[in-house]
Order: structure tokens, then C-alpha cells, then sequence
């Protein structure tokens, strides 16, 4: 932990500010959060009321709504706070753990594999035959490392992962804690002697730049590739099943599921505990909102929820369903009165 | 395995007794399962009949029901038939594994770590530098413990756990295999040149008591604390993202997942595969019911259902919808036909 | 990676073919995927369409459709393509990773542990006391097995795996990376002083030819036995709670969950993400739909879905509600719409 002046702060973020600028920064936090000594940020007009209610006194804001706050705070301006409050991270924050470079002496290597001196390989670490690590990757304790895997640089692997024989992963990869990549496709034929297992002789490539969270599992494919593009994020519980593909940036969140050969495209997010059923294509750009069960094709750009999933509107239209039955029973019974009324009438006129 | 008399079981139980003294109990099991020699309880008037159908010969029964139940058996009287029997588990449950104190020659500690004897660390363990154990901890097989973590007295930490840096534990907390605590948020920030991970460098606190489910993941805070408090009982593959609260003595069933911030009340229940949406408050002493999507924050003592989820009545009323629109489409039908009747006579009267 | 001549496989296996027994086929793929080199399969004829585009020369298609396909390939004909195909797979994969005899230097085996030399035990695997395992069954690395627990022959068990005390698994078991058996029971006990732990002194027990996917979880009985019967196939991140049967050859796909007390038919197929609440009954050849909610007990081989779960035409009828509503809708105001006429009528009748 450390501390800065406003005005050194702002001059190291090459920004402006106004207020006070010998007000000592102790420490960063949420506009929620703060203590009066700690920074904090807001990234739209319509946090503003947290503004009024937060301690903080010093406040990151966008430059482009200069003026537009009242609260009386010390201001710092910068394009964009969310990406710059990262940056003070680093001032605030304890230092990440250092891990150094070279093998522990009770990690289990396999002769054959290529790991450059930049590497750490933490204790009990077990790296199979051919394996091949790029430079200033990082496997942390207790991972498993399939024959003849492959790693590219600068990924970090977090202890206890478990991956496979003949995964191919990019560079800038990080893989939390638990993560299984490569396990067997979950196939099966029921033939007249029983329920027989598909050998699954696939593998996985995940491309540059991907993220996935802990305890996620990622299934190799039946043959051919189960295939994670460029950018792609995921979190924590989530599976992904033999054989599918995932374009480019997409996001899977917390818990959702993607069935065999599913084709998700790129820039989708897919919310958390939906499910994605089998063989299915989702187009780029779609928004799949959280528990949504997606049973047919999703068109680019589309936004779906709920299960079967349906476009949001429609599926409005069937949480409004209560609603709409009961104005309709109102009016069926101003309709059954009105007949009445008329049939009244009718029966006075014969007479 | 042992045996004992339902005379000595009722002296050691301090209860009272009806029916077989000498009759020689060979163990426990529920009234479905057990055999003549077993001993199994009942809790509820409710679960009545099954005492016609059950072998077992001794029942533990709540005092308060004493002359209510009518099958010819051994009675003994308690006042929390549930809780008592969870004491005579131990009379014929075989004991728990043991785990010697010290560290196991295989596992690797910083110098700087300060462990009792009192502990047991077991193999393949990994702690880091600054790791703080309290008293009769005790760390199993293949765990990792990152830099700067504390953990308090009387713990169990199961096998192949990941607990990554800072994060604080308290007393008499159980953690079962493969759960991952600390690992990064699911936070990014989309910018014009692509998708940027934000730093996750804020903590997870989970106070006393605490017991949380295999395989489950904790994210740390993006900063401040991800915080379980007092007795919450987590369920196997939860997940509780960065930043929430979870309120004293609350449960997370099976397969649950809290998004970011969310704040969840005290004695609150999430049942099996809710989700409750980032930011949301859960006010104490609501019930959520399983598969519940929450969309919107739940009052005190509400009990929800549904996705999105709503007071479990009106979710009813859209479960009730397919029969209604069936009654009104009856109605509608007789509208019709009334309508169809008025006109004749009309037509008649004109003529 | 190797290559064979048409007439050489069909050989190989059998069967007769149609076209170029000449043609070197250099490996396989699905009929999408797959480069003119290689073989590719076709299971019915509802995929005639791929024929016509698929670059694969040479398709095993299933002796009964001989002569229905028209597309220009060279045939391979045998009574089921999918399972041949599986044979096939092995003439062209790369081979599985072999795992030598003998107990690595660096596991950790109680001396009461009985082992046959014909088992693989991998490196920091730890195994307590009174283990039990049979005939060329693989344990993979940083595998813990609890005291007194028994695993049969020809069983593998991927790296990370956790499997805790009193758990028996039988023959021919495969279970994936970090998948935690025996683990507690989420058993508790509201009483006037707090929330109670109740002991969970049961076991589990897995039958032959089960086979248990990454990061699932199967908790311990209370008090009996979890038990998982022959052939049951269960995908990855499932949850199997306490005291749970789950019958024969039954399947339980990705993230789908058990909870306590359930009792699980034989051949049943619980699709991805789908939940079975507390003690139900789920019969024979039921088919539970992916994201269901079961709330009640299932027939035999119905097939369920929704939340909470009904048959799957009432469930239909409920999607169908905004459809019917909105007919409902048109109806109602052409009745309206009528009633006003015959009122005018009346009018001028009465004028």
C-alpha cells in the first residue's frame, strides 16, 4: 500500500483535475466503498446520486462530463476511468506473488519436454512427454500437463489444472485454478450389447488471449478440434462440450453450458447458467441472457432469453401472459353483461 | 461397528423409553432402509405411515409426539430426534480418517509461514510466503495456499483445494476437495482496442464457521472483499463471483451462482441452480427457489420462484395460464353463440 | 497418423464396398470436416444432404440404405457405421498415452495399501490406508484415495482427482480429471443454538462401467449408501447429492443435478442443466428435457420438461400462451364489435 498527492497522481495520468490538489490518496475503491482517504470512480451520469452519498473525496471522472457533476469533490478527468482506475491498481494494490524462473526440484518432467529457463514450473507440477512451453509462461503447484501439449508464452496456469494429451494453447493464455481441458467427449452408441464409449481421439485448441475461469471444463473434441478463438473469456463452472467452436471475443459467463458441436460466433455473449443444446449456431454479435435454454439457431445480433429461448420481446409477451389472461376475464365479463343486457331489451321489444 | 442395548442407549441419551429394553441395536440407518436390528427415527407426525412399513425395531422418537404413533415398536423419546441421532452416529458410524499433526516430509512451506505442531499438513501440500494456520488446522493433500493468506483454528481444508493469495479465514471453517477461492473476477472492459481484463487485486474474507461444497469457486473482489459471512453453508459447484456478500448462517444450494456484488441477506436460502443477477440485494430470510433466475431485488422474508423470478404465487399464475386461456376460450365460444342468437331474433323482429 | 487402401478396410472389417478400392485414405472426419483423403461416415438417410457436399471421398454408410445414396463416392457398407467408425479411429489416431507399471517414487502409498503390479500410480498420487485397488487399474497424477477405500480392475482415474474415505468403485470405472467423490453430504440441522452439521457416515458406492465426468461431484450418504449402478454414464459438472440411486445404464448430462434422497430410474437420460428436487422418484426410461425442474415424481418413460417440469405437451401449451392470448384477443373485440351492432339495431327497432 502506498500514497499519492492529487496533483502527482494527475500528472502520472497526464490528466487535469480540479480541487484540491495536496489531498493525499490512501487507497482506491468503489464510490459504495470509500473511505474519505481513497479514490474513487464513476463512468456514467447515472451513478451521480452515488456521488452525494459516497465518502470518497477524490473522484475519477469521464473528461467529457466536466462540469456536469455538482457534488463537492476533487475531480481528476481522463477518457475513459474504468481503464484508467486500473492503472492506479497498480499503486494501491500489494504486488501480485512473484513466481521464479526454473523447474521445482519436485516437479516430474518428462525429459522429452521443451520448457525455455524464463518458465516457472511450480512444485508437483507433471509434464508429460513432448510437451512444449512457450517463454515466460507459468505453471503454478500441482498442474498436470498431457504428452505432447503444447503452451505458448507468457500464459499463467493456476495450480491444480488439469490438461490433457495434445491441447494446443496460444499465447497470453490464463487458466484459473481446478480448470480440465481435454477430458473425453461425452459420446456414447447403444448398440444391442449395451451402451458402448466413442473413443475420443479429437483434441482442443484454445487460441491467443483467452481467459477461463476455475473449476471450467472444456471437453476434446470426438475427432477433428473443440476450438476456443482469440479473446475469448470464460468463467468459472462453465462447459464446453466435444467438438464446439467459439468465435472470436465471445464471453461465456458464470455456469452456462455449450452441447456438442454448438458454433457460438464471435462477440456473443452468452449469460450466466444458459445452456446452448446440441449442434447449434449462435451468430455474432447474439445476447444470450442468463438461464436462457437455446433450443434452435440464433440469428447475428439477436437478443434471446428464457427457455425454449425466444426473442426477449417475445418471451415478455409469456411472463405478461398472468396479466393479459385477467384483462381478458374483465372484458369477457362486460361482454356476458352487455348480451345479457341486450337480450333484455330484445325480450321487451316481443312482448 | 458396535452394538447397544435400547436400556443403555436411553441411559446414555438421558431419554425415556417404551417397549423392548434388552432389544440389541446393531446400528442406524432411516425408517425406508433400516433393518429389524437398526435403530432409525422419525421427526414428524407427518412421516407416520412409514413407521407400518419400516423393519426397524427401535424408533427415536420427539417426546412432544409420545402416544401419538400407534406401530407396535421400541420407542426412545427425545426432544430433536435429528439432532440425537446425529450423536449416535457415533456409536456405530466407523471413525473418521485421522490425520497425524506436523508436515508431511513431501510438502513444500515457505520458512516464513507460521504453522502450530498442532497441524496437519499433509502431502503435496503448497504453502507460500507469509501463510498464517491457526491452531488444529488441518490442510490435506495436494491443497495450495497462496502468499499472505490466514487461516484461523480448527479448519479442514480437503484435498486439492486451490486458496490463492490475501485471502482471510476464519475459525472452524470446512473446505471440501477441489474448491477454488480467490481466483480473479470475471471483470473486462471493452475498449477500442479490444477487450481489456481489469485487475482483480481485492481479497475474499470468510468468517467462522463456514462450510463450503466440493468443487465450488469464490472470486476475490475486483477490490475490497468478496465476504462469506458467519455460518453460510455452501453447497458443491457454487459459484460466488466477485464482490458479493452472503449474510450470516445463509445457504447456497447445489449449483447456485451469485454474479458480481450482489448483496444476499443473513439466514437467506438459494436453492439448486438460482441465479441471482450482479448487484441485486436478497433481503434476510428470503427463499429462492430452485432454478429461480433473480432479476430484481427480493424483500425481507419473500419467498420467489420462477425466471424472471417472482412471489411464488404469481409465478403459479403462469404456470395456471395454459387452463385459464382453455376457460376463456370456453367462454368466448358461448359469447359467440349468444351473440349468434340475438341476431336472429332480431333479424325475426324486423321482418 | 497412418494410411490404408479402400480395399485393404474393407477387408479390415468385413464388408463389401462400391467404387475406388484403390484409394488411399490418409485418416477421418465428420462429413463437414473432412479433406477428399479422408473417411468420413453417414448414419441415416436424414443426412443425404452432406453427401452432396462433403469433400470426403469415401463414406461408410450403413448396409441397409446400399443403393438409396446417390452422390458419386466411393461406399464402405456395414451394419453400423457410428460404432465401426470407432474401430476405424484407431488405424488413424495418434495412440493413447501409455502409463507404465508400478507406483511412481514420488506417490504416496500407506503400507497397508494393497496394489498389484499391474497398476499405474502416478506421480504425488497419494493413497491412505486400508486402500484397496484391482488389477491394471491407472491412477493419474495428484489423485488422492482415501482409508479404506476400494477401486476394482481396468478402472483409470484422471489426475486430480479426489476420492475420499469408504467409497467402492467397481470394474471398468473411468472417472475424469478433479472429480470429487465421498464428499459430505449437505446436511444440517436448525435448532435453538444454531445450525447443526449433521454427520454424514455414509459411503458411496459406484458399480462397474460407470464412468464420471471433469469436476463432478458425488456426495456421501448420511447415513447407507450413494449409489451410482453398472453402466451409468454421468457427464461433466453434475451434481450428485447425498443418499442418491441412480439405476442402470442411466444418463446424467452436463451440469445437471441430484438432490438428496433421489432415486434415479434405469436408462434414464437427465439432459444438461436440468435439477431433480429432494427425494423424488424418476422412472424407468424417463426422459428429463435440458434445464427442466422436476418437482415431483416422474412416470416411467415419460418425458418431462419446463420448470417445474410437466409432461412436454402441457409444457407446449404453456410456450404456446402469447400465440392463443393473442387470438383470444382478436376474438374478444370482434365481439365487442358485434354487440355494438346489434345494440344500434335495437335502437332503431325501438325509435
Amino acid at each position: 500500500m502506498s500514497s499519492i498527492r492529487v496533483i502527482e497522481l494527475a500528472k502520472l495520468l497526464e490528466s487535469e483535475y480540479s480541487g484540491d490538489g495536496n489531498f493525499l490518496i490512501q487507497g482506491m475503491n468503489s464510490l459504495q466503498d470509500a473511505k474519505e482517504c481513497e479514490i474513487s470512480f464513476i463512468v456514467s451520469e447515472k451513478y451521480k446520486d452515488l456521488l452525494e452519498i459516497t465518502k470518497a473525496e477524490v473522484i475519477l471522472a469521464p473528461i467529457v462530463l466536466k462540469g456536469v457533476f455538482t457534488a463537492k469533490k476533487t475531480y481528476i478527468y481522463c477518457t475513459n476511468p474504468n481503464v484508467v482506475f486500473s492503472k492506479i491498481v497498480k499503486i494501491f494494490s500489494p504486488p501480485s506473488p512473484e513466481y521464479t524462473h526454473g523447474i521445482h526440484t519436485s516437479a516430474n518432467v518428462d525429459k522429452s519436454a521443451v520448457i525455455p529457463s524464463s518458465c516457472h514450473i511450480g512444485p508437483n507440477v507433471v509434464i508429460e512427454r513432448d510437451v512444449n512451453i512457450g517463454n515466460n509462461t507459468r505453471i503454478l503447484a500441482g498442474t498436470y500437463i498431457g504428452e505432447g501439449t503444447k503452451i505458448g508464452d507468457n500464459c499463467f496456469v493456476y495450480p491444480n489444472c488439469v490438461i490433457r494429451e495434445r491441447v494446443q494453447i496460444g499465447n497470453n493464455v490464463i487458466i484459473h485454478p481446478g480448470v480440465c481441458i481435454g477430458s473425453d467427449g461425452f459420446g456414447y452408441e447403444s448398440t444391442s450389447s449395451g451402451i458402448v464409449k466413442i473413443p475420443q481421439v479429437g483434441s482442443v485448441r484454445i487460441d491467443d488471449d483467452v481467459e477461463i475461469g476455475a473449476n471450467s471444463t472444456i471437453d476434446r473434441a470426438r475427432f477433428g478440434t473443440t476450438w476456443i478463438k482469440k479473446g475469448v473469456k470464460i468463467d468459472n463452472l462453465v462447459q464446453v462440450a466435444l467438438n464446439v467452436e467459439v468465435g472470436e471475443n465471445s464471453m461465456l459467463i458464470g455456469q452456462c453450458g455449450i452441447a456438442g458441436s454448438a458454433k457460438i460466433g464471435s462477440g456473443v455473449i452468452i449469460a450466466g447458467q444458459a445452456g446452448i443444446s446440441h449442434g447449434l449456431k449462435v451468430g455474432n454479435g447474439a445476447l444470450i441472457a442468463g438461464q436462457a435454454g437455446v433450443t434452435q439457431d440464433v440469428p447475428e445480433g439477436a437478443r434471446w432469453g428464457g427457455t425454449p429461448a425466444m426473442d426477449v420481446k417475445a418471451g415478455m409477451a409469456l411472463i405478461c401472459c398472468p396479466a393479459s389472461l385477467q384483462k381478458q376475464k374483465q372484458k369477457i365479463i362486460a361482454l356476458e353483461k352487455a348480451i345479457k343486457g341486450l337480450q333484455e331489451e330484445l325480450d321487451k321489444l316481443k312482448k
